[in-house]
């Protein structure tokens, strides 16, 4: 949960002037999204979010987030879409930070997903893909492979007192991952960050997709492998393997797999764990008890590492290879 | 701002059944109110505020409030409905919790309030007071002026840590509240925490009145200087007096006030000022820096008081004798 700013009524008014979405009628602080402040918006016009970016989103990315929800919204992937000022920009200044008012979007996120869940995950995730061929911006993953060490040095000393063992068994998975990682995979714009938390259902449908503050340009698998390991693991632990074949099916029956990509999913699935387990570690070692972010426990990533190291092939995620598209 | 239980959809979808307020639509956490857990749902019905009541609010007094509501919304003053259950309770259980649903009020709460809104709290205070004098049951106030002592006792320890000579400015100020105590002026239901977080504004026009969970029978008079606390300091620690004549007036336009209450005034709006100082530095000594409530600065309301210390009679806020009716 995250309202970091606070937004006076007098400031909000007179930003509201700078679009055509009516007068104000509610402000509410929502507890959404960890990175920004965000407040459900009425205005005599609907209902929209309001973000203030906080420090930890950088000023440069925002036109590729902003621009990334336009480019999708306009090729049918249900998102929130900016809202255009009067004078066409979609940024603006508020409380002291930039500002951005996008379309809020109907639908709950669930929080133990079913195998029909994972299946239309599966299939919007592949959606999503194919729509951001198109987009003409990019933005490198600062936490892909390359940025997972610099993480697990700056945690080095504080690792063990998580759990013993732990700093010698990530040392030992990322050394791994590092040396098999594919260097040439299909890429493309991936969300990167696509948990329960963020999609959306209303009656038993996928009804939109949320928070895209972490998209960037990566393998399109490797966005599988996030959503393996956000979606198909239960809560203690153990690996249903009939929720990663909905999600995997569903995927590849709208944008087939390459053979290349189904023979890195258990390396990527790896990397997918060890990026989550390290920045969870990280937090977990360094915000202050007093912050508003709900730390998470890293160790339920140790635990789903575990399970990829034993993973052989595609075979491993419920993927038969006679099945999988070429 | 506090999202303390998270609600699942499944859950949440089942207590829907018990109303006739249609199907989810979405449901969203919000950062109002810091005592339970308070979510903005939109149904196919429409919106409203779904709160789960946390352990800091006692079950017995929940009647008391919903109640409360209720009355006073039938009596026309614009404050949260409950919202009753095919069967009539507006009580439920959900996720472990007590919980009931509220009608969602429009407008905004004002940031700086200026002469204009406290006029408007006072005429919406004295409404409040005069609907609830038919209002059934009752509710002692535990943090009138005999619930004050033992909360300075709590904090004997931690007090010179805040602020040196702290403790001993308080327990003189409070000895003297005490001795000088009023011990019959008119009584009734009172809001008893209408700070401006709590009162929403519509394109200037006051819209509503939230957050009724410390209400409780007191002096009419005792909850009006809570308000000149609340509503008439400048951020700098002056006090405002155009502002507390706006809101005097307005009060006692709709409901006059009596000599006694008059006379009353600089002793209640020290115990009003006393009543918030000791809860804030109880807090900020025992809240631990972990915990999703934001901390107040107890020291504001030392400013207050040292004000109201020096105040003589109800001239110090504004109200000319000869103008106060009788």
């Amino acid at each position: 949960m995250a309202v970091y700013t606070e937004v006076g009524d007098d400031e909000l008014a007179a930003f509201l002037t700078r679009y055509d979405i009516g007068s104000l009628v509610a402000l509410k602080g929502i507890a959404e999204g960890v990175e920004n402040s965000n407040y459900l918006l009425r205005t005599s016009g609907g209902v929209f979010i309001l973000t203030l970016y906080e420090r930890r989103v950088s000023s440069e990315d925002l036109p590729f987030f902003l621009g990334l929800m336009e480019h999708l919204s306009h090729r049918g992937i249900t998102c929130p879409t900016p809202v255009k000022q009067r004078d066409g920009a979609v940024l603006g200044h508020l409380a002291g930070r930039l500002a951005a008012i996008v379309t809020f979007l109907e639908g709950v996120s669930v929080r133990r997903p079913q195998a029909e869940h994972c299946a239309a995950l599966g299939g919007a995730l592949a959606d999503l893909h194919l729509a951001g061929r198109s987009y003409p911006i990019r933005r490198n993953n600062a936490l892909s492979v390359t940025g997972w060490r610099p993480l697990l040095d700056a945690s080095r000393e504080g690792a063990e007192r998580v759990a013993p063992g732990l700093l010698a068994e990530i040392d030992a998975a990322l050394s791994d991952v590092e040396a098999q990682w594919p260097a040439d995979l299909p890429e493309g714009v991936i969300h990167a960050d696509l948990f329960p938390d963020n999609v959306f259902f209303l009656a038993g449908r996928l009804s939109g997709l949320i928070d895209f503050y972490f998209a960037c340009n990566d393998f399109l698998a490797y966005d599988v492998a996030i959503g393996l390991n956000a979606w198909c693991f239960e809560p203690d632990g153990a690996f249903n393997v009939t929720k990663a074949r909905a999600l995997l099916s569903a995927y590849s029956a709208r944008r087939p797999f390459k053979p290349s990509e189904l023979d890195a999913l258990p390396v990527l699935a790896r990397g997918a764990a060890l990026r989550f387990l390290l920045t969870r570690l990280y937090d977990w070692l360094t915000v202050p008890e007093g912050a508003l972010v709900v730390k998470k426990n890293p160790v339920e990533y140790l635990t789903k590492l575990r399970f990829h190291r034993g993973a052989t092939s595609a075979a491993a995620y419920g993927l038969d290879v006679e099945r999988a598209p070429s």
